[in-house]
């Protein structure tokens, strides 16, 4: 992906080398492949991925493939090197203890942000796979809403399984474990999955696929029998509060300003709306932007995120619309799949 | 789990807090569920899990459970914190770094080993949890080999498909991502599951369902077509090697004596058996005991681990044979599917 521009600021910042040690998702990105384990170091002029033998090397631009040898911290172990960069996020405190070891005289610093943001804004071939796994994504849902009865479908496991399968039959993954949460478990936003009977109420589903590594994430809402006025209503009144903010996004716009339209529609129900407004989308299901205070980020060309407002009633219902979106001078939904409110039977 | 015992460690260790933070396979096993997001905070007389408001909370004993705040670092920092535990190999640096902020007077010290040690030994209900996680897995295979025919199985994709769902059919999830490899495919012996057709050759397959976040993990061999005599003898010198070392688990004996037993019987062919040869298996794919030289582990009771041996021909085949065992006294085969080489059509 864009490795030259971050040989560039490597050059520019005087770092010797990155030292990049799975499980990092930073290592997915640049060698477009998810390894069993690896090491991947990267100065401003080569790249090289330490690999194990029991994968299969990928053939990556600028990426020269070796396998992990044991002896590698000897061969690698390196006096001269003066900075070295890793990722905080997800470096081991072990390993970095490992790495204090090898690189003696090196000044450790964090690249998290730095490859955070460069993956943020995603390149032509990353938009066209997060495409490609919203589309599958979308036509699941769209195939699952079309063929739905409740005599074929008895449990929450078996709306994930019909999910699952026509995500693999489109030759993708899951992008994470399938949401469906049927009547009061709606009202948990990260229930687990399970054989439990669908229930006539809400029927909540939060999925994704995974196109060669790339993910979508999309959040709909279905119904089992007829809402009542009052479900519709809600459901009407989230459907406005994700509308809202996708039509306000615009360059250099914070995404809190998107968080604080959409519980602004939400009104007396904001209360309800118990997590984030949304979150960047690439080769992890949540990385930057992100929409948080403390994050300050803005929406920048071919950033990837949700918007997916929810609100949930404790022992009642909970209800989420996620759609994932691309910012290209405006918002385009990728996850085009209808909103309407269908009611199944 | 075995909380309390852990406990009394703490106490006689004079630590006065361990701090797990997510992802953690530790929370998994204390708290037996996979939070979105999770601390867990344990002394020798407490535990308090702070969990995201997006998951259901857990009943545990022993564990008391409380929302996490946004402010959670102003309430938990504590001066008078002498010693602090920590799991050094998931720990990010990122988060260690916020530890010496929460706790300045704390001295950080790792647990990881006393942990993996702990939950390396499995209680009578993790033994009945893997033992059903195996049974899944076996009798999934076993549906397979009776179901299959090169009409229904066209792709690898199919196959591994209808092993999923038998496992999510029957209240379990997959352990790890199932691999079935086709033919050279097989060479690879972290080979991808693609939309490969199926070849005349040895098809591998290697997979587990995890079942109440218990793994189990198993590989066989089968053979589509008729097998050459050399293709033959290679399996049946592979089975020999992978039952010589379970013949031979004894109390107290190093794993590394297993490991040596089945390249013996392997001979010539050692050099073509590229990994270890197994691992322990529990709330995480890969757990203690570990087998390697290094780790200098041996076997105790109440062990649950893999035998695994495994030859791999570059640009041909390769075949690999597992079963997921219990030490309890004498070796137990938990995943009881046949090992006969079976000839698909």
């Amino acid at each position: 992906m864009k490795l030259k521009q971050f040989q560039s600021y490597l050059k520019s910042n005087n770092i010797d080398l990155v030292f990049l040690i799975h499980p990092d998702p930073n290592i997915i990105y640049f060698t477009q492949m998810k390894p069993s384990f690896a090491l991947l170091l990267i100065t401003a002029s080569s790249a090289e991925l330490y690999l194990s033998k029991l994968d299969l090397p990928p053939k990556v631009k600028g990426i020269s493939v070796t396998f992990l040898q044991k002896d590698w911290e000897k061969r690698l172990a390196d006096p001269k090197i003066k900075k070295i960069a890793v990722n905080k996020l997800t470096l081991s405190l072990q390993f970095a203890e490992k790495l204090k070891k090898l690189y003696p005289n090196a000044e450790l610093v964090d690249v998290s942000s730095t490859l955070n943001e460069l993956r943020a804004q995603k390149t032509p071939v990353e938009i066209q796979k997060i495409t490609k796994a919203c589309s599958i994504t979308s036509q699941a849902f769209d195939a699952l809403a079309n063929r739905f009865s409740l005599q074929k479908f008895k449990t929450e496991r078996d709306v994930a399984f019909f999910l699952e399968k026509f995500i693999r039959e489109h030759d993708a993954e899951l992008a994470f474990p399938t949401i469906v949460a049927s009547g009061k478990n709606s009202a948990t936003p990260h229930h687990v999955t399970s054989s439990a009977k669908l229930k006539p109420g809400f029927l909540q589903l939060d999925f994704g696929a995974c196109y060669q590594q790339y993910c979508s994430d999309m959040s709909r809402s279905l119904y089992i029998g007829k809402p009542t006025k009052a479900e519709e209503e809600h459901y009407q009144l989230l459907h406005a509060a994700q509308l809202a903010p996708i039509k306000e996004v615009a360059a250099n716009k914070p995404f809190t300003e998107l968080d604080k339209i959409s519980r602004k529609h939400l009104g007396k129900y904001a209360a309800y709306f118990i997590h984030s407004l949304g979150h960047g989308v690439g080769v992890e299901i949540h990385e930057a932007p992100a929409f948080s205070q403390e994050a300050k980020q803005m929406i920048k060309p071919n950033h990837i995120f949700t918007i997916e407002p929810g609100i949930y009633f404790p022992g009642k219902y909970g209800i989420r619309i996620e759609d994932t979106l691309l910012f290209n001078g405006k918002a385009k939904i990728l996850t085009t799949a209808s909103k309407e409110l269908l009611s199944l039977k």
